[in-house]
């Protein structure tokens, strides 16, 4: 079955970390996603990370995931029974058995609530997701430059209400989704993008869980050695150091259930005298330094505390906190014509266009 | 099978009118509605119209419905196919043949509806709905009163994106389909609270299409006769003429999917120097004169223009427009703690208790 390994509780310190690295900013608090799935494999066990090559072509594979402002999400955190109910009305809409389990973005709490599923109902995950980081609507995904329907797809809240949504394209999926999950209070729990193993082998983002779990690992291990982290995590991913800076401001707001605004970053040390700003909703999507820009949506803009490496999510950003930022390339698949139509800056309202990291 | 009689096209003139009547203000266009139906019976033929004592106690039955503004349901004219989509998605959900249509509502468009479904699927309708009137918010059923849940429950666009929802409450159902809609681009058609014959027999308002009929026969034969059509119309339904007036002042605005305001009307002949207020939330709800309650919701009120004595809807309502005021006691199902606590005057935030009209 292509084991990859078995993930055990102490495995999600590691992986909600690196998912929140991942995450961009965006995914939610890893905290919040590494208790919800640190429950789940406490009650029913390990569980199984597996290949997606390690898939037969007709098996069932099925994505979850949690949607709403990531604000939202971290104050309701969902029982694992919410992510049952999605998955097996799921199941049942179907009318046949899911064999696998996917993740559909990397994020603090998106990297996780798969595990939470897979835990409970003793099915392998697949190790990928489908943005290899996080996005900010559910049409966002390499699933759907593959062709693959966001429905059939279930959404439940936390009351005991759910919705089976079957759409005309995967865009009215997210408009549809979204006032549901803002009616529901903001956050709502999603199985969705059921596709066949051929069709996942094609689709997903190969890898992204085993390098959440390598980003927690390496953190962890410079820390204990009294090496850089933010250094050894920069080589890990390939990324860039942007800039080193404290915040000096912070515009948010809560738009249409997103967390949108901009994060203003005074430089020190290399940096002195230099300002950057970063534009998020949810995620970073756009970093730019007097008035130039540096890295643009979908290639990964993730801040990291500057002495400890941690991720910081755009929720989490305060005034004065000295960060570094990273960027990196994106997964090839985004740096399409198709991809770039479905996450660049453009779709986001900004006016630049993607402005790729050298590979 | 407890045949009342054949509905042919001819007929729904008359029911289309009628519902207008019974939709005191609301539940759409009555031209509208018509048409549709219309365009149904001719393409498959007449509709059977059965009284609910003649169905069987495990028989399904199931009502059908438009949802949203009926500004907006009136540009928005469906195709009776997307009432067809919802019906049988839920005949789908449901894992079983239904075995009869029921309205919904008494309004314009929704008491025309269900024969569009019921000529497309070749099924029996019954001679009812679950109000006796229109309401604004889809809970507000005498459905709701005998225990029967809204959902499953489906929601279809003219788009092709369909809905199924589960939820724990039908004031749940009511959100969650109200942003839907909403989302939609403010109307949808239903198919929803489906129930047993046995269930039927004792949630249903009993005769309603019936009367519908008998509204607008009662106009053309007044008129034809050169009697008064606004006296013959009071005398059928034992309305009172609470007020002749103008209208005089109009104010509106859609809200969350509702069309809400104040019509003010200024008394002529036997109310010359009187002053009369509706608030309506797609319905007339409350009418005063000179800060008297008249009338409240439950009981019914309608506008209809004082020489043919047409229905106006709330949407249609125009300054200088001579209407006369007709209202009514509504079905006793209504006037009990649990109707009045659904469908009172408090639930639509005024500050009024219910002032029944003497039976």
């Amino acid at each position: 079955m292509s084991i990859i390994r078995m993930i055990d509780v102490e495995d999600l310190e590691d992986i909600a970390i690196g998912g929140a690295v991942l995450g961009t900013g965006g995914g939610g608090d890893p905290y919040v996603g590494k208790l919800m799935a640190q429950q789940a494999i406490r009650k029913y066990g390990p569980v199984t990370l597996m290949d997606v090559d390690g898939l037969d072509d007709d098996a069932l594979v099925v994505p979850v995931c949690m949607m709403g402002a990531p604000t939202v999400m971290t104050e309701k955190l969902p029982q694992g029974d919410e992510l049952m109910n999605a998955f097996t009305a799921l199941e049942k809409v179907m009318g046949r058995k899911i064999d696998a389990v996917l993740c559909g973005e990397a994020g603090g709490v998106n990297s996780t609530t798969p595990f939470v599923v897979a835990a409970a109902s003793g099915l392998p995950l697949i190790d990928g997701d489908g943005m290899g980081r996080a996005f900010p609507e559910l049409q966002m995904v390499t699933f759907t430059l593959a062709g693959v329907s966001a429905t059939p797809m279930v959404l439940c809240d936390d009351k005991g209400n759910s919705i089976v949504l079957e759409t005309v394209s995967n865009s009215w999926t997210e408009r549809l989704a979204r006032a549901a999950t803002v009616e529901m209070g903001g956050s709502a729990l999603l199985a969705f993008y059921p596709m066949s193993g051929k069709v996942a082998k094609q689709a997903v983002v190969r890898g992204t869980l085993s390098l959440c779990a390598k980003c927690g690992k390496t953190l962890r291990a410079a820390r204990t050695a009294n090496a850089d982290p933010v250094a050894a995590l920069a080589d890990l991913l390939g990324a860039q150091n942007l800039f080193h800076g404290r915040i000096s401001d912070i515009e948010r707001r809560t738009v249409g259930g997103f967390a949108r605004g901009r994060a203003t970053i005074t430089g020190v040390e290399a940096h002195r005298g230099e300002t950057m700003t970063l534009d998020f909703q949810n995620e970073f999507l756009i970093a730019e330094k007097d008035g130039q820009v540096l890295a643009t949506t979908p290639d990964l803009i993730a801040l990291v505390e500057a002495d400890s490496g941690d991720p910081v999510t755009a929720d989490s950003l305060k005034y004065g906190q000295r960060l570094m930022t990273l960027a990196w390339p994106c997964n090839p698949l985004w740096a399409t014509p198709e991809g770039i139509a479905l996450v660049g800056p453009r779709y986001f309202k900004y006016e630049r266009d993607y402005a790729p990291l050298p590979r």
